[in-house]
């Protein structure tokens, strides 16, 4: 006898599944079951047919699902600056540009309305969680709160006086509290995002060390982007940026180390020996000529290697298939192997790869048993994904982020048939362009 | 006393013109006045309001109105292979996938399906012409023709048996019976297309110099493509490829350069001052492992560069929005300049250059007077083209393909509102499930 069909809150049938979890595979007709926004299962169609009763039945006949994408580097509140300044060099670009307009407008209201614009199309993009890196994490998580998205909001510690903090003391301060605030939250979690080791001093590394470790925390931060960041390391410290973070006790587990495009064989091998993440931002890096992430060589050396877009400001999109797409590719060349970095690769770095980064590895970046729902439906029947070979291949090269029709975080709709559930679109795009006016009105052409 | 206005067969209103020849020019509120299929206007929409009486209007209250775009090398009967056999080395991938694949399909049949299709994506991603390089320009021709759409076949030339040709001297009788046949034509004309140096003998370019001359017709030519290429020709013949191809006089402004990833300061000055077009493939020369084409230094030079996308089993699709979306950003990396290859000339190179590489520099490529209508509209309202700052930033750094709304080749609607005009999109997507089970069924995995 048949014991009766359990009762859960989803089922979510799909013509193909894609665990990432374990790689490399995928699960042809097959349902995942979610109740109380954790996955309970996943098991063939029919079984689950038989196994559950669920509150909602979604059927997904010609479409992959796929776990939630995990931006693993961003600068949300940037997205009202997209395009505001493209094809300049580095510094014309910020010190004419993007500080000026900063300097203008940061502040509660623009880093809300930027996020909930950022929040929008990363859900439109099968974007499921972001590792943010921005003044007024605060407000960042509010947002974020507000909105139900997924997100490690950094605490910003530089060496320069802000609109967030004047001191390095009120740095640190703020960052205690926004911290303490957010303990226990379902949703937002927690990172020290130092800026970059050219603005942060030695004292404040080691504060970040003892305070990063004690609250078990990443450090999320940007090094090794450019030639003339690693130049200036060694003119100002003596020595590169990784060997500094290394003697500061820095260099561990718990660092999420992004860009990266000045690489020896020696520091990838530190790097994979202690266990540090990097962040792999392929379109910023080339758009900005910062230089070529050596993405295959880390791969290959056994670092947890994830994918972030950076901020729009410098992309300029939140479209992490188109990312990943560009990892990919880009990873090829630069090894001068068509084999390197594959589509399931690919996948696994913009998914797990990111969530372990981001100290989130057991609750979300794959599909497996008792982890949170943070799932994408993608549409394969469009003419441009046809015909399909492989899920994988399709996915990672051929893929338009359009084609993301559904999405969940933590069990709940955010995204149902391309439509976005319970945001007002017309009031953010009304946003983004009076915002558009107040910078463009003060930006030198 | 006004004039009484001008009956016309359309007139189309966009927010922006984007007419790529004046260079860099964006014009505000403006209308385009299309009759018989030309260009006959380009005016304030208030002004154009007084002056035509058109049997249509268009009115795109968001849009931007761009040439169409032109894709400068693609092989479209191959996007039915579209992710057959991805992350492989080369010779794996061409040996033991792509070269059976075609030995076991290749013929009218699958030639019609597999352009149908490409036709299909391209009108849908605003592409409206295509530099097409395959067996079959005859049926490819006819197919093109019947779906309303403007390409150059190119007319093949190969030292081995195919079922096209089986002799050097069948391969030019049919070059010659193509290109009587399509004499005349008003969306279809021809180049010569020797597969690359490596697989085309002195005889057969002689033959190809003398008649692409007298036809004036374009020949169009994969080369310096890979190192591995340019040291067998090294090997064999004495000489690079681009000084073989000189000495056989093949060097001139007739010449379509496809990839040219391994190219000397000499070249690309040799390049400039014959008039040689270069078509850069940035994402096939990634995914292969080609190498990088030096595109900022041959714009620098001189040089008119176009886009191409290649075919779909390299690549894996025929988006031009993201192949000059790639195009730009990774010409800036390879220049180690920010403000490389800029927005405003990768527009150009995706469309009017492709014109003129391709001998249609005088018809289409740009929204000008006297020029035939082949016109892209894009939706710039969705939130993930907001705010926004530039309109030609935007259209290359942010705009997928899926925001192409509106489409006109020839003056004659083929996408009107997101939807394929005339076109039996599940019957396509039919044809290509049953290609691919037939292909699969003999690929060994």
């Amino acid at each position: 006898m048949n014991p009766s069909p359990t009762v859960i809150d989803l089922l979510i049938e799909a013509r193909w599944v894609v665990p990432v979890e374990p790689h490399a595979v995928v699960l042809d007709d097959h349902a995942v079951a979610i109740h109380e926004g954790n996955i309970v299962a996943i098991v063939p169609i029919s079984e689950a047919r038989t196994l559950y009763t669920p509150r909602e039945r979604v059927e997904l006949a010609e479409h992959a699902l796929i776990p939630g994408l995990i931006n693993a580097h961003t600068h949300n509140p940037m997205t009202l600056m997209r395009g505001l300044a493209d094809d300049l060099p580095l510094m014309t670009w910020l010190q004419q540009h993007i500080w000026p307009a900063e300097g203008r407008v940061m502040g509660p209201e623009f880093i809300r309305d930027g996020v909930e614009l950022a929040v929008a199309e990363m859900i439109r993009g099968g974007t499921t969680c972001a590792n943010e890196n921005y003044f007024f994490p605060d407000v960042i998580a509010s947002t974020y709160q507000s909105m139900g998205f997924r997100a490690v909001v950094g605490l910003p510690v530089i060496e320069f006086p802000s609109p967030w903090a004047k001191t390095r003391d009120e740095y640190f301060a703020r960052a205690e509290q926004v911290h303490h605030d957010l303990k226990g939250d379902s949703l937002i979690t927690t990172s020290f995002v130092p800026h970059a080791p050219y603005t942060v001093s030695d004292e404040s590394f080691e504060r970040i060390r003892e305070q990063s470790a004690q609250w078990d925390i990443p450090v999320h931060l940007h090094t090794h982007e450019t030639a003339q960041e690693v130049e200036e390391s060694i003119r100002d410290h003596g020595m590169r940026p990784l060997e500094r973070l290394q003697r500061l006790g820095i260099i561990n587990e718990r660092l999420i180390a992004v860009h990266m495009t000045q690489l020896t064989d020696g520091e990838i091998a530190m790097c994979a020996a202690a266990g540090v993440s990097v962040v792999h931002c392929p379109e910023s890096n080339l758009k900005l000529a910062s230089g070529f992430c050596p993405a295959e060589k880390l791969r290959a050396a056994g670092v947890n290697v994830a994918i972030g877009t950076d901020g729009c400001a410098s992309n300029n999109d939140l479209d992490m298939f188109g990312e990943m797409r560009t990892a990919a590719l880009l990873a090829k060349a630069v090894a001068s192997d068509a084999a390197a970095f594959d589509a399931a690769f690919a996948l696994r770095a913009a998914t797990l790869n990111g969530a372990m980064a981001m100290g989130l590895g057991d609750r979300v970046g794959s599909i497996e048993v008792g982890k949170r729902a943070d799932l994408a439906a993608i549409r394969l029947d469009d003419l441009e994904t046809q015909p399909l070979y492989h899920v994988a291949s399709q996915l990672v090269y051929s893929t338009g982020r359009h084609q993301v029709s559904d999405v969940w975080i933590d069990g709940k709709r955010k995204l149902a048939g391309n439509v976005l559930v319970d945001v007002d679109v017309d009031g953010i795009r009304a946003k983004a362009r009076r915002w558009r006016d107040i910078i463009a009105a003060g930006d030198v052409q």
